[in-house]
């Protein structure tokens, strides 16, 4: 029984947000909208919602197993995904293992740095102000959330990372970075939201070097979606395959 | 006895630092220069070394009276400050009381917004990066500092913006916002280095709302002598005129 996708509550740059019959749940559309640059790059790649929504929720399936609240219930099929409702909290929570992108633009760090401990960093979700970077001092001014509230958050992004990090080592990709979102659910809980996929995190082939992320779409190179169905194809194992109905 | 005055260690865009024959001390000349926008707009005001260094004296003598710990040892003449030689921490460390400036540009608070507690906002020193804002977390992987140390700088920093913004509003004086910098002495004590001026603090009249500091330079204004005159004449007593033997 699949809920019934009701009205739009919201449109983004990548994902829709449709209401269901329960009024605690939602339904995440994963589209083929990709921008760059503060959204001054935008294309359509044909098929990138479909592979972001199955490695987003295979990535929060992995969480789940780990014990790790997500907004996850079930992929109704590949675009779609069913999810908890939640009051997002207006911060990217963006995990650093290896010195890449912007990072390198704005600080001394060596290209390919190892970052042990990860760095954690907050930017306020803000078209108008072009996302910039906070700190706790400015978070809490701002209220976009207490002094505990950043502190849980910065506590399961580091268990996220460790989960993640090792399940994509076992499958031969590096994990650079990651941009993530947080929310409360009907309870209070603050909880893992949006989506992590190749628009939204790093990715490196751990043999090769080779990039499998958005960054091939920021630097304008061919095989962009190539890449992410790699990514796919690496990360889904048989079941997941079926159970879904993904399709190569 | 004055120290007497060895070569130059650092000249900066304000200051030249000496040494003295105490390898544990410096003199600190202030200098007339005076610069703004990242270094793009430079100009010499007669006479501002002399009153900043007078009016930086005042302020390092209420701290240590206070029981903070400074550079000071005292001003050996309008101009000539001399100091505890320290290793400095490449940290500009900014508190704001009241929202103005850059921080209205970077995110959106209103202009003269209260900010209680205060935002405190930590800048890497660094003119080849364009002294960009930190979190601890890249503090802490630049190895500018331990996260101890971070917390420690902090907790002076609210001392002194406590005693610092009572002793001002005790002369009529508002203090929305002011940067220090930190270095170790040679017992490895986090101890108040620098300066604090008009050239790095703001001040208003608490009555009128003028503006008593460098932003009536960065804006391009008259007056900006008169202005830091001002203040001196403010915050000395008669026992600093006649001590430091100050000219108005
Ligand atoms: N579980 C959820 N419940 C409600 N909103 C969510 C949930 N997960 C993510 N969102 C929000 O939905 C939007 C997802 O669409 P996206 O295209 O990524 O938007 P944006 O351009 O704002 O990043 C984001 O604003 C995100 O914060
Ligand atoms: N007590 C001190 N001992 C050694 N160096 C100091 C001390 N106080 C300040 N400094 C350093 O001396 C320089 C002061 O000169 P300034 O003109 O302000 O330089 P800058 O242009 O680097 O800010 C700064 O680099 C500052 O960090
Ligand atoms: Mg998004
Ligand atoms: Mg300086």
């Amino acid at each position: 029984m699949n809920p019934k996708m009701g009205n739009l509550i919201y449109a983004g740059k990548a994902k829709t947000v449709y209401e269901t019959d329960d009024p605690d749940q939602v339904i995440v559309k994963f589209r083929d909208d990709i921008t760059a640059g503060d959204g001054v790059k935008t294309e359509s790649l044909v098929r990138k919602g479909y592979y972001n929504s199955v490695i987003s929720a295979k990535f929060f399936e992995v969480l789940e197993d780990a014990g790790i609240k997500t907004q996850y219930i079930k992929l109704i099929k590949p675009g779609y995904m069913l999810c908890k409702k939640l009051d997002m909290i207006p911060l990217e929570v963006i995990t650093r293992n290896i010195a890449a992108g912007s990072l390198l633009k704005k600080f001394p760090f060596t290209e390919k740095q190892e970052l042990e401990p990860p760095i954690i960093q907050m930017d306020y979700k803000n078209d108008e102000y072009h996302d910039p970077m906070l700190n706790d001092s400015i978070t809490i001014a701002l209220e976009l959330a207490t002094k505990e509230e950043l502190d849980t958050i910065r506590s399961i992004t580091l268990e996220i990372n460790s989960v993640l990090k090792e399940f994509l080592l076992s499958k031969a990709i590096l994990f650079p970075d990651f941009k993530i979102e947080y929310g409360f659910d009907s309870e209070e809980n603050i909880v893992l939201g949006d989506e992590i996929s190749p628009d939204t995190c790093r990715l490196w082939d751990a043999q090769t070097s080779e990039v499998l992320d958005k960054d091939l779409f920021r630097k304008g190179e061919d095989g962009v979606m190539d890449a992410y169905m790699k990514v796919a194809s690496l990360l889904l194992d048989e079941t997941d395959i079926a159970k879904w109905n993904v399709e190569f």
